[in-house]
């Protein structure tokens, strides 16, 4: 990615979170602030699951979150194949397989494992290209701490990145499978906060542990809940922003 | 127990906390409560770790956050042969036993897991008749939710405990082994909320998942952090009382 310039598209503020969306070159992506404040604040980088795109509920519930709940600035970009994006021929191969099996009753985390392992090959150097852009804005610069939260095949895209990206912090994984990753976690030794569901229908659970335990990190914390693969409770997006207070340096105020 | 009796043998108020110590007949406890409020509010239980006592200082942090956090009241036994409580010929045995393990280099856990289950026959009742005493005092009330929090040598108690004791309706455990507790764990079904080390130098990572498993709760979290048996991280107390305040029905504050 020779591209490093990132234009602004839209802005638009409620009473509390000021949302830019933006381009980087062909990559789109959205910026959410704090809507007052004009000192510089930390960065959390967001990665989107598998099938939705960069202003899915989740994500624009995570960057509230952390907008309003910590002051932090929260950007993500549609995945390559996602949202905005054109998918390639490869992209409409994998998808047409997942879907077969699927229909054939067979065993879908095979594909699902390969296919994110082929957009991680996309994505990071994207993400890598969105740090660059964001840290040459002023309310972000360059020095700030710098998380990643990305879930499902934002953890297949955020774990080879954040293995060979320095400049992130902290981050947020889970739910997803250890084959292709564990590995690049072994690469990872800064904190990190892992989710997984016990009674998750895709993902086993000695797979989910074997994820957790494969990252370097002394300081990481293991959040499993009952549910399946997409019951996820929602407090565990308010303790992911408390870890991230705890590590970028901001407190988090109270969830309101 | 025919004891039901609560009698208050001191009254200390800071400015944010109401510390009173009590006896129910021969059994010393403390209860905790916001110094400035009059209402009623819930009731969470504590029960301390073994070899320490009722006002050890994870019992007065816990209460401190329960009170100045959530607004809760939080009360504790010593327990059996624990604190101000005579020991007997029994628990003097049992004790001279894990020391002899100890300096022979023999495994502490057998001894730890069946002397815990002594005392918990011994603290159930002691539970029971805390609770009921609790429940006559005017501020706390007969029908309010309660809670239960304990760890380690408090996990083999409040287990058989709240197994049988409907007026508990969410409980906090964590950091002990499955043997004699699985069965009563398997008859909880309240939320639960579960703490365990992934470096526990004594117990070792299938057995705690074992008891986290055991649990017939459809809604309880695992919390596994890095690091040895005593390195439980104090964030993991804010969560506890993040828990309790979602399951019995009060607003938890921001933590200062």
């Amino acid at each position: 990615m020779a591209l490093s310039c990132l234009t602004f598209t839209s802005d638009d503020s409620s009473d509390k979170i000021r949302e830019r969306e933006f381009t980087i070159g062909d990559l789109p992506g959205v910026l959410w602030s704090p809507a007052a404040g004009a000192e510089r604040s930390a960065l959390v980088l967001l990665a989107h699951g598998g099938g939705l795109h960069k202003k899915a509920p989740a994500m624009w519930g995570r960057a509230h979150r952390l907008v309003t709940g910590a002051g932090f600035h929260a950007a993500v970009i549609d995945a390559p194949g996602h949202g905005d994006r054109p998918r390639t021929a490869h992209d409409e191969r994998e998808i047409a397989a997942m879907y077969a099996a699927r229909d054939a009753g067979e065993p879908e985390a095979p594909i699902i494992v390969r296919y994110n392992a082929h957009l991680a090959e996309r994505a990071v150097p994207e993400y890598r290209a969105l740090l660059d852009a964001l840290q040459q804005l002023p309310d972000i610069g360059p020095e700030g701490p710098v998380g990643f939260w990305g879930l499902n095949m934002g953890t297949a895209i955020g774990v080879p990145f954040v293995a060979g990206e320095p400049r992130i912090a902290a981050a947020v994984f889970g739910l997803h499978w250890p084959d292709r990753l564990a590995e690049d976690a072994r690469r990872i030794a800064i904190p990190v906060e892992f989710d997984m569901q016990w009674d998750d229908e895709y993902i086993d659970r000695e797979a989910g542990l074997a994820l957790f335990d494969a990252f370097a990190s002394p300081d990481k914390s293991l959040h499993v809940n009952t549910g399946r693969h997409q019951d996820l409770p929602r407090f565990e997006a308010d303790s992911a922003v408390r870890f991230f207070a705890r590590h970028l340096g901001q407190p988090a105020v109270s969830p309101a």
